[in-house]
């Protein structure tokens, strides 16, 4: 699974959380689904604001990621944690310090027993001049944290395999 | 994005495809959320069945994986692209050369622009004996496939970088 950190402002406050239940929903326009336990902080303040931003962290931020992780909001400021900065929507702070910061307003909210689906469009998308191939992000390059839950662990990418919709067409 | 076969039984035939849009939704129950397009033929199937399964190959399957997000079933059979065995269920294949694989009882399908999120109960997990460690599965062993969005390439999985909820505690 993929390891973001997903920012909102909580009763005026950035607030940054370890999420690596996070995909993408729909093509064009481009929606991004995240699931979130109703125990959460953060889901107040992605309600409040009607935007969060998904912020994909490098492997050498897997310290400060997993501190979002295990400390809520509700007891420990982590404001400070990061330079925010805010993009389009005004009303969302994104982690300077990530690679890579989606920029989602708040679309839908679906309930799932425990958890909340907060479905958002993505409105922009900021990335690392340094992170980019040909203009594109480069996975390679942002070095993203794989999440497993099996063993719970943070992994690095690896080596490029094959590549999409071309590898398939030799069998 | 975790890169996925997601199997159905389609018009009576076992169908795959490839899907990386594809988390988990909720704990406990543990449900899944898969998102496909309205144009794929798998979606049928996962409606008259009421049921699908998601498989877990590893890097040394990209070929196979690939075709299977490359060619519809609506025109070419994959009925016999793999060995399917069938669980619990009875009504959805899995794929037997996955090291993992998860059958998935339908609960909701919810509508999103032109595609659909198809929402499942894990009835049950089926891993291969050689990919546990402590009876439990391990990511290194099951050395599933990483799918980038962003340059189009399958990547395999890296190094361990750090346990989780635990490296943040010691920062």
């Amino acid at each position: 699974m993929p390891t973001t950190i997903i920012g909102a402002r909580v009763h005026g406050r950035p607030n940054y959380l370890a999420v690596a239940w996070c995909n993408i929903v729909n093509q064009n326009p481009p929606y991004v689904c995240i699931a979130l336990s109703k125990r959460h902080y953060t889901n107040a303040g992605i309600h409040q604001n009607r935007s969060f931003s998904v912020n994909i962290p490098s492997a050498a931020m897997a310290r400060e990621t997993d501190y979002c992780g295990i400390y809520s909001g509700a007891k420990t400021d982590k404001s400070q944690l990061f330079q925010a900065f805010y993009g389009k929507l005004k009303t969302t702070p994104m982690v300077s310090e990530c690679p890579l910061n989606i920029e989602c307003r708040l679309l839908r909210v679906i309930d799932i027993v425990d958890h909340e689906l907060f479905i958002g469009e993505i409105i922009a998308v900021y990335a690392d001049a340094d992170c980019l191939e040909n203009g594109k992000p480069d996975a390679g390059k942002i070095n993203p944290l794989i999440f497993s839950r099996a063993d719970n662990n943070y992994f690095a990418l690896g080596d490029a395999v094959a590549p999409a919709w071309q590898v398939g067409r030799e069998r």
